[in-house]
């Protein structure tokens, strides 16, 4: 089987994520979803790269697009001198890694794998856009696998009939999560966070979770404190956009301040993604500072008058010790002992 | 001088919050401030106390338009018997004050003073809507003398070339700590929680800060931790819907987890307003729960699917021992000492 995302919410399905076909990568525009359901088509890696900067795509999309963006790369210059074409998927590679500054690093891993498929299919004298395509493929469906894993000692983790608290939207958290504690029965609610600017958590993780056909309620982002003083949250649960081997995460703005509250309330909080051997430490971890005027604007409308200034610092470093446990494919580890996650694979 | 509001900021003038005058009472809609500039025209106290009711004004407004609404009443039953008069006004003063659950004991306060205005106009034969209209000039002339002296109290706390993070609208920091600070030629910085579901930070305070001609810049609400773990705020401030004798601070949703941000970072945070001697302890208080399906709105757009539920606390509560200090007319005290706010005045 090539795709093993069958039963899943329209979101994550492959198809609706990014889809290399006929000389294009097309991507569900997150921007306007549920309120439209529209794709934004590339004819290149450029425009590809272009619609990762403009977030046309989050949480793990943008990694999918990357690889469907390699894959076009390879039918862009499948016609030039063996040289031009290394020389040109070299360059695309760069051009689609740096498209997402935080999470760079893991684009850059993402992009050499498919580098390394794109000179065995030269080598071979096969066509490259089908190699990486395949490759894309087939690492997408090995890292559902190891969600679907996390998700499983994720779920025992929420109190039969409690309620979780989500920020912004995460594949591993709503999708495969809400897939496993739906086979398992279980009862539970979703509260989630509406997550400005871009109101990830009020579209998207809330269509998820009402699709999933569970429970779900958004509040403000300046509300997870009266929630949990009102006894309304059992677990704090988020994906993470990089998970540094010194236990921090970086996820979207506004994770650390929840897990502050946290620590307040007595609510524990479960991070659910892997640690990141290209981050030793979280020094090594640059945040992105984006247009601040999307902080001026709501849905399209702009809220302050002209001369106000905004700041928009996209993901935000949530310090270990406000970490319950990391949740992964081989199991929940303290963020003191990520080292451990690695150590296990080499016994 | 009957009134005492000159060169203050547009939105902190008495006729742009609420103003009786030829049988009705215009309010500002500050829903809808700073995009537009629009007035809603009340013509009976029912209509002023549903205006409250929908958030046509907010902060202080409220207190001043149930003084004009009370005025407004003493029109509408001008030409009654006697006794029709006192019931008419007795009911007027119960749907005012209704208008605004979480503060109805200080809007009862209001209510009640205008009723003895009306009560001695009408044994003295005069008009009773031109006696409460002037009592109602009166007392907020009062007010903002008290909020003036709370401000000169405030500013001092503000280091030099400091930043201060502020949360909602209040007028006693907008207005008129920033028209001290300006006396003051005082450097400082504003940054503003956009403060959902309404946007008062973006919309009004930042309004009026640009306004007064300061630095300000607009965050979500998602980004207190972050610009505060980055060393940008010096100090946090907000007004008070209610302060309870036991120290706490009842104000807009969001100020609460603010609070425990600035304990976690060692940011203070100062409390201007006066406590409440209606409020004994905080157990009296009761947060109003408002419609929900604003929380699933931005400046009138939709953002979650049909079938999400959506929740809104309008006011949290903070503890006292997360606050650094009541700032008062009458001085900066402990939340844990209010009792001698009033025993001052014995003296």
């Amino acid at each position: 089987m090539l795709r093993e995302d069958k039963g899943l919410a329209f979101m994550l399905r492959y198809e609706n994520i990014a889809w290399y076909e006929d000389g294009a990568v097309k991507i569900l525009d997150r921007r306007v979803y549920p309120a439209q359901v529209k794709f934004v088509i590339c004819k290149n890696h450029r425009e590809v790269a272009q619609a990762i900067t403009d977030m046309v795509t989050q949480s793990a999309g943008p990694y999918l697009a990357a690889g469907m963006g390699m894959a076009l790369a390879g039918w862009e210059c499948k016609d030039m001198p063996k040289q031009d074409m290394w020389n040109y998927l070299e360059s695309a590679a760069v051009t689609l890694s740096e498209a997402r500054p935080t999470t760079s690093m893991r684009m850059r891993e993402i992009t050499g794998r498919c580098l390394r498929v794109a000179e065995e299919a030269m080598e071979h004298g096969t066509a490259v856009d089908e190699a990486v395509f395949l490759h894309t493929i087939e690492e997408i469906n090995r890292k559902y696998a190891k969600l679907r894993l996390a998700a499983s000692r994720l779920v025992p983790l929420i109190p039969n009939g409690g309620t979780v608290l989500t920020q912004c939207f995460g594949e591993a958290i709503v999708g495969l999560m809400l897939e496993e504690a739906k086979r398992k029965a279980k009862d539970m609610k979703v509260i989630c966070a509406e997550t400005r600017p871009y109101f990830q958590g009020a579209r998207l993780t809330a269509a998820v979770v009402k699709e999933q056909g569970f429970d779900v309620t958004v509040i403000t982002d300046n509300m997870p404190a009266y929630v949990m003083s009102e006894g309304m949250v059992d677990v704090f649960t988020s994906a993470a956009d990089a998970i540094s081997m010194d236990g921090y995460v970086v996820n979207k703005v506004g994770t650390f301040q929840i897990a502050v509250l946290c620590k307040y309330f007595g609510v524990p909080y479960f991070t659910t993604g892997f640690p990141d051997r290209g981050h030793a430490d979280i020094q090594s971890v640059k945040i992105e500072l984006r247009n601040p005027e999307q902080v001026l604007e709501a849905m399209g409308v702009r809220t302050a008058v002209p001369g106000v200034k905004g700041f928009y610092p996209a993901f935000d470093k949530t310090p270990p010790h406000l970490i319950s446990g990391i949740v992964t494919d081989r199991g929940i580890f303290s963020p003191y002992n990520l080292a451990d996650y690695y150590a296990d694979v080499q016994i």
